[in-house]
């Protein structure tokens, strides 16, 4: 047995337990981890100050730096998140489905937790606590695997939170960190079928697809964001200009962030006298096909075919000409990576059109793509955005880290 | 491109055109086929002799010679059927979820169709059209992908369909067949992501176990079942040996049939008085644990450790003896394939922990394991027994091959 199947061994058995553990149990143990997490922040502090120190002497660039470094404040923010996914409802045993057959067999089908979830993802210290706080809620035991750059970080915010599991008298092996950060560990993770059931990636799109190509554990694609908005030829052009503007500007590194505008061409000139202002307040740089180049002159650059299929996650907006609904369509059939896809129009029949022709988690009409987010959408707290069509698409709350089983009860019934 | 990617796009491109067909337009396609079927039966039977004479020809067995043999009877069966499906109700455009939020956002969450289903399956021709149809009424194209033995009734069948399909006017794509049988295109198919949006394996557990552990386009599991009957010690052995006859019995092929019942060492011997002369109706084998060989003597045999993981398929029976519930659930977490589990037990508080313990699709308190089946639980006709725990589990019925999406409508929201 290896080291890592050992971990997952240990995880499963822990799982066993947490499945049947009681949701005043489970929110004991949150609080545990969020007084934990307050009052021993200075080790918290000091091991981050390791990593941080460790980064800047190999040169990370500053807003990585900024998303590794962990302050009294920050702490306090995922205490508190800590303790509001605490009061969030428990999934755990709700029944989605009940009926009684003719021959008296009671069928419910009833939400049960997942088992074991393993996570992999990038530097964010955060996420370790976000993580590992959604899975026991939602009655599953988690395997965390962050990246190098955190990896003190990360082993101190685990090493509290099994104490305070196990002060909560649970197994501590309901959190656990991997402790290697190499390739070949996370390669033998995405092979651990026979304790993992579920394997969620999250950080950059590099990392999702080789992962997803991987992994024989079934993973939830997370997060890949290539979002369009398409201005339609009966928008409201001062609301497409703003929706644009919010999509694009108020938080590009996110996955939810628009990377592309669609133009009718009908309107392309009178729509780009409403956008320029307000994207010009970002310097956004657009990166225009040939129709749109000729009405946006210098303040645009020529787009190449890579274009299309960049997340940028920067002041960069990728810029298309088309000739409507259809046309769109058939861009983001080609291009989307089924995040989040917008239509502004006035025209009710473009829009139906465009709701049913787009597959993607979210798609709006008249609202920009950011608002695909669990908070945003009233699940409480999220692990992800899913891109994916198998168990969950779009914010991941709760409900979409737990599975069902069926429950019959009977009287000697036979078939 | 290969002959399997453009396969791959034009069934991608017959999806996009039936994600936004009409219910009616969908039933009439499925009327075409059951007519077609019928009307064209001689065409069928005399691939599908063409198909059986090489079987016999290789000398394939009996009971697999009757799987692949079609006749005018179950022809008329399996026209019966595409009827039954159309008459089900269409799930796409269900709405599942609906919220208005503060900021005035309507956000729905709706049943879509899949996009393109594979399906890779073993033998019976029957499969070709079941798993087209309720494809096709769930909105997705599949594309299918039969066994050598079935080629050129496969090949017969899938043009009538797609015949049949482009007559209600919709793209003969939305059905078509892999026409290589060779494992390299099978292998081909796993990994054909770009186009396919699930896979789902139908066959035995060789062939569901290597699909799962190639494929890079998401799988849904199937039909792996090894099942268990628990006798308690509180249990109404009359009951139990009844179920266990049933569940052992009445269709040893299926995968909800048990394999292994654990027998609480209590009522051992009063239990197999009970159940001896039932099994020996049907010279069920029995491989028994040495304490169980006390109790039944010559009629069983000395189990090996490979019993405890065999799907037999057959008249053969594991026998297990246990301490008492918990003894049970360690065994099942450690042997059972997640598909359907059973107690037979008077007292409420043992059937609470098993029902609560059991990490399993399905789980029965006093009735037979055979129940685990899409008709019986009353979802209609059904696309296999899912075993995992991702996006389905249990009987698959059209629900289970629908994923969702979020509609938003707004009036120029921003974040």
């Amino acid at each position: 047995m290896t080291e890592l199947e050992r971990q997952g061994a240990q995880a499963k058995a822990a799982a066993r337990v947490l499945a049947v553990t009681g949701t005043e149990q489970k929110n004991r143990a949150l609080e545990a981890i969020a007084s934990i997490l307050e009052e021993r922040a200075e080790e918290w502090l000091a091991a981050n100050r390791e990593d941080t120190d460790a980064a800047k002497a190999a040169g990370i660039s500053p807003a990585l730096l900024d998303r590794l470094t962990l302050t009294p404040a920050r702490i306090a923010g995922i205490a508190a998140a800590v303790r509001e996914a605490a009061v969030l409802p428990d999934p755990v045993g709700q029944v989605t489905k009940e009926t009684v057959r003719p021959n008296g067999l009671s069928i419910r089908q009833v939400r049960v937790p997942m088992g074991v979830i393993a996570i992999i993802f990038e530097a964010r210290p955060n996420v370790t606590v976000d993580a590992a706080v959604l899975c026991l809620k939602a009655g599953s035991a988690c395997i965390l695997r962050g990246g190098k750059e955190a990896i003190r970080s990360n082993r101190k915010a685990v090493e509290l939170m099994r104490e305070a599991v196990a002060s909560a008298g649970l197994p501590e092996d309901c959190v656990s960190l991997v402790q290697s950060t190499d390739r070949e560990t996370a390669r033998e993770l995405m092979h651990l079928e026979k304790y993992v059931d579920v394997l969620i990636p999250r950080g950059g799109p590099g990392l999702i697809r080789s992962v997803a190509r991987e992994s024989s554990v079934p993973v939830i694609r997370t997060g890949e964001g290539v979002c369009h908005v398409y201005v339609d030829k009966a928008a409201d052009l001062a609301m497409a200009a703003k929706i644009l503007f919010n999509a694009k500007c108020s938080r590009p590194s996110v996955c939810n962030a628009a990377e592309c505008v669609l133009v009718h061409r009908a309107v392309a000139k009178a729509f780009w006298e409403q956008a320029l202002p307000l994207l010009d307040e970002k310097n956004v740089a657009l990166r225009a096909d040939e129709e749109a180049l000729a009405v946006l002159g210098e303040r645009a650059s020529a787009a190449e075919e890579a274009d299309w299929d960049t997340e940028y996650g920067d002041y960069v907006l990728a810029v298309k000409t088309v000739s409507g609904v259809e046309e769109a369509l058939d861009f983001i059939a080609l291009h989307g990576t089924g995040h989040s896809e917008c239509i502004v129009t006035e025209d009710p029949a473009a829009a139906q059109t465009f709701l049913n022709g787009v597959d993607a988690a979210a798609v709006y009409w008249n609202a920009s793509t950011r608002f695909t987010d669990g908070g945003e959408f009233g699940l409480g707290a999220e692990i992800g955005i899913s891109t994916q069509k198998l168990h969950a698409r779009g914010p991941m709350g709760l409900e979409e880290i737990t599975s069902w089983k069926y429950v019959v009860r009977g009287s000697g019934q036979v078939r």
